[in-house]
């Protein structure tokens, strides 16, 4: 099979729907070239046509992840974080993704972004910092969430976790955001 | 080889010892039990004998990574909060594995806990979800830095990010710590 063939056969699109739909299938420990090639019935070495790495894939996937964030540019800060949050949720290993192609610079900053506008139009002060610091947290809470629903899903959270811990982490969510953006200085 | 024999000769913590300076030597996803029990010229079955499973393991070395704050029991929130970032660095992968255990429900909370008592002795609102919120935020922000720095040591960071791009992580930490912990408005 010659790699112009491959070419032709799949785009740099079709790969990332393919990779981003065993995604939700195999989470992200297992999503590797390898089982992505497999789906697509090529030669792992045909991906390289499309994207030089892996971690340059996943930052795509991390681009569509975080896509419905460009819809929201005219949220306020706290609608716009749960807006974020749930994007995050909508994939398995969503959180976690979209936090390793942060870490790396890999991808566009779609969330964050959105974020900084909105702490600007709150004429929020360092609304650079507080755009990165909401990040931080939003991450940090959501890949915490969804590993606890993903295990809770197959029974392995320790005994107590469940329902009582996980009823609180909504308003925990609401008070770091608000507190982060600065929402709760300006309201006191 | 008996398992009476096993363990005799490996107790708990020599397993957790081992487990511990290998993460730091293979990193967290390759931290498989088959590697421990190499290490330790046993049979994977033998870890059993100590630990009931690999999340029982990792939540033991949870546990130590975040010792050093059983120690830290009058410290202040930023202080205190600075402590566990720094403690989460001092293993390879040591703010991803934290996390995972916390999700879980795992391992003990010292970290926490410590964090509440310094928010009670603040007299901050809502001292329990003032703490758990530090937490969501110091585990993202760690985890996203150390993903960083481990990558940054072999390069594989996005061309941009690195000097520029880190410089600001610590005001971006010191800033998310003192907003959530309610002292940005204490102080305002």
């Amino acid at each position: 099979m010659s790699p112009e063939h491959n070419s032709t056969r799949h785009d740099r699109d079709s790969v990332a729907d393919v990779a981003l739909a065993l995604l939700d299938e195999v989470g992200l420990a297992d999503l590797s070239m390898r089982r992505i090639a497999g789906r697509l019935d090529v030669q792992p070495s045909a991906l390289y046509w499309h994207f030089s790495s892996k971690q340059e894939l996943l930052a795509e996937l991390s681009d569509r992840i975080t896509a419905p964030l460009l819809r929201a540019v005219d949220d306020d800060v706290l609608p716009l974080a749960r807006r974020i949050r749930d994007a995050l949720f909508a994939y398995r290993d969503g959180a976690e993704l979209v936090l390793s192609s942060a870490a790396l610079g890999l991808g566009s900053a779609h969330a964050q972004t959105a974020l900084e506008h909105a702490l600007r139009r709150a004429d929020a002060d360092s609304p650079y910092d507080r755009a990165v610091a909401l990040m931080h947290f939003i991450l940090g809470h959501s890949t915490l969430v969804q590993q606890r629903m993903h295990a809770d899903s197959y029974g392995a959270t320790a005994s107590g976790v469940g329902d009582d811990a996980t009823a609180g982490l909504d308003r925990v969510f609401d008070l770091g955001i608000a507190a982060i953006a600065g929402l709760e200085r300006i309201r006191s």
